[in-house]
């Protein structure tokens, strides 16, 4: 990996995580990214996200990423002498953010007017479940129950009556990345009031829910519903206002994605198929009546896809320039051009793994690129330097002698 | 709707939005929600998303919230006199977000160099599908190809060899929302580096790709391809790496989600569920086993879910405290009390449609929340007022004369 000249529009800004698991250390992995320093607080076992997925010599892999560009403190926040330790930092440190239940950080000793008691013009991210106040404070926040809570489970799904299958979990944990990204937006627009020139010097504080940040994505469904009573349903592959734009099966056992959803589009696709007939036939002339009959469309188009290998069709659909793709798995993310021109799959180097894919700096930003400056370290890799900044050397030993370190 | 005393962290911030559809839009809709001001350059016939979704005597109920708080300025870019006057709106802009195709601002007299003469400082984000340069720069960008291209559209599937029918679209937008969300967390970021104290008053430019946005919420897909050749598989209603967890049937015809994943939550289900040997059962006794098993389980609790109606189930799990929801569809987020009483679903005055349903201001900041000031603007609702904050009154009657405006 080449260094970058810079490392990011974040430079400068110093955040303190006392987070685990998915939706804290996804804020901080963007923050970091684009250059911000991020101190981890990590209890003596590790994040236990670092036990998910797959290991190698019990080291995992997407803890690589995940905790890429921070520096992990080992802190035992159950002895009382840890929220001194996390206090001193919290002085240097322009943010902290966390995902505990709510109330938690508090118990701990390290509550909000605690926190500002060391800074005052601290911003502060809560991600939680639901919310820092509210009838549904206290409950357990599995991303899973928040994702259909934000309406987001029910519409991934076939259409009503084509299966008996359940609806499908988005395949990643949509949700608390969500959270994450919601919070890190929040976080730079606060820390931008607070220190811009004409700015207010005052800390703010976000208080990011799972939910909430579902719903915010949900389109016009709730206005549609509060105005007509239109309950928006799931359309499976198909997007509800526009045809042709499905998955088509092909011989090999692959799905093709194809969005022929406009004139000259649909047109074009109908040439390619060998059927120059159904643009002029009054059931899919235009794209209302092509949604009306959307079932007899797609099996025509499915006729076509099931005769040829994916590879075969997506060469003719492109030579045809009509917008299309296989479904890609972690394989075809590998190694697409585009993304490898981008910098978006790279080739890090892990002590502790090797040489590990990572995806890229998101957003690009071409004149100040953050970087992948480490990978995901070791527990407590940091710990020395970051307590040797705040505290004498004989100290961090005792710490660690009476295990609070 | 009653005024928060103060409008959100981004107050005098100041963005022109060269949008259309949802990317940008979405983008500008979040920063306009924490009180950005957003100047939103519409085309004549107005932005396509108004004719999306269910309509009210012509009028977009989804726009209601994708166009609230923005100020609609009407303006033909194809006029060589419009580059004009979007320049004069930028000299007094910090950001300009735009969602064309690569190159078209450029070919429209709009280039970053042409902006930036006018605004030296200018933080600028591009959003697209591929990105502002490499193999797929130029290739059309539709939402649903571009999450297929990063790897979400495998995911959110039934596991292989359960279903034949395609795997499903996400059923939002997902790929556009998540590239705007992107974008304002790069351009908030690029004007803390610039305006803060001590900053560089550099303008950056943020270059965001829907491909890239949806890749980098891919958790361990990549590390663990690049390191064991493994790649990740849908897994249905299911999660891949503890049990049980899934959506269950009802004896209504409604999906009831259980997250029951830990020893004490597994303990407590099987006792209500009547069935407490299943904890000393070694197909179920740890979390390894119940996923080995998993399918076994699930239909074990199908067995109990299906002879309850579903607000039955959910009474009893929650009486147990066992994580659990119903799938919510909209008619259950509009009255769900948590939402409610944070304020994220709410009811708006708009003048075209009455009183509609919003989804709420997110990250909540509740010491500095943002507000809702308006609805979604008619198209050029406030051309009169905000080029009266740039050129004289007879020179914009003349504009409009002439079909610039």
């Amino acid at each position: 990996m080449t260094e970058p000249a810079r490392h990011g529009p974040l430079t400068g800004l110093r955040v303190v995580e006392i987070g685990h698991f998915v939706a804290a250390p996804f804020c901080t992995r963007i923050l970091g990214d684009l250059g911000a320093d991020i101190i981890k607080i990590e209890p003596p076992e590790g994040d236990p996200v670092r036990q998910w997925g797959e290991q190698i010599d019990g080291n995992s892999l997407w803890w690589s990423m995940h905790g890429r560009n921070k520096r992990s403190v080992t802190l035992n926040l159950k002895q009382p002498r840890a929220a001194d330790i996390v206090l001193k930092l919290v002085e240097k440190s322009d943010v902290v953010v966390e995902n505990f239940r709510p109330g938690q950080l508090a118990r701990l000793g390290l509550g909000d007017e605690v926190l500002r008691r060391a800074r005052p013009d601290l911003v502060i991210a809560h991600i939680s479940g639901y919310g820092q106040d509210g009838p549904y404070r206290d409950r357990a926040a599995f991303g899973v129950i928040g994702e259909a809570i934000g309406g987001l489970r029910h519409l991934s799904d076939h259409a009503p009556g084509t299966s008996d299958l359940p609806p499908v979990r988005v395949g990643v944990s949509i949700g608390d990345s969500l959270a994450g990204l919601y919070a890190a937006f929040g976080i730079v627009s606060a820390v931008w009031q607070r220190d811009r020139v004409g700015g207010d010097r005052k800390g703010r504080t976000a208080d990011v829910a799972l939910t909430e940040t579902v719903l915010s994505m949900m389109e016009g469904m709730l206005p549609e519903y509060g105005a007509l009573g239109k309950i928006r349903q799931p359309t499976g592959s198909r997007i509800p206002t526009a045809a042709p734009s499905s998955a088509y099966p092909s011989a090999d056992g692959r799905w093709i994605l194809i969005a022929a959803n406009s004139t000259p589009l649909f047109a074009r696709l109908c040439a390619l198929i060998g059927r120059p007939d159904l643009p002029d036939d009054p059931k899919f002339s235009d794209n209302r009546s092509r949604v009306a009959n959307v079932q007899e469309l797609d099996s025509i188009i499915s006729t076509w896809t099931r005769q040829l290998p994916v590879a075969d069709i997506e060469r003719r659909l492109n030579e045809a320039d009509i917008p299309c793709t296989q479904v890609y798995t972690a394989a075809e993310c590998a190694r697409d051009p585009q993304f490898l021109h981008r910098g978006m799959v790279r080739t890090v180097e892990d002590g502790l793994l090797g040489q590990v894919l990572h995806g890229g700096v998101v957003p690009h930003i071409p004149d100040d690129p953050g970087a992948i400056r480490w990978p995901g370290p070791a527990i407590g890799e940091h710990t020395d330097a970051v307590l040797g900044e705040i505290l004498p050397a004989e100290q961090i030993a005792m710490l660690r002698r009476e295990g609070v370190i």
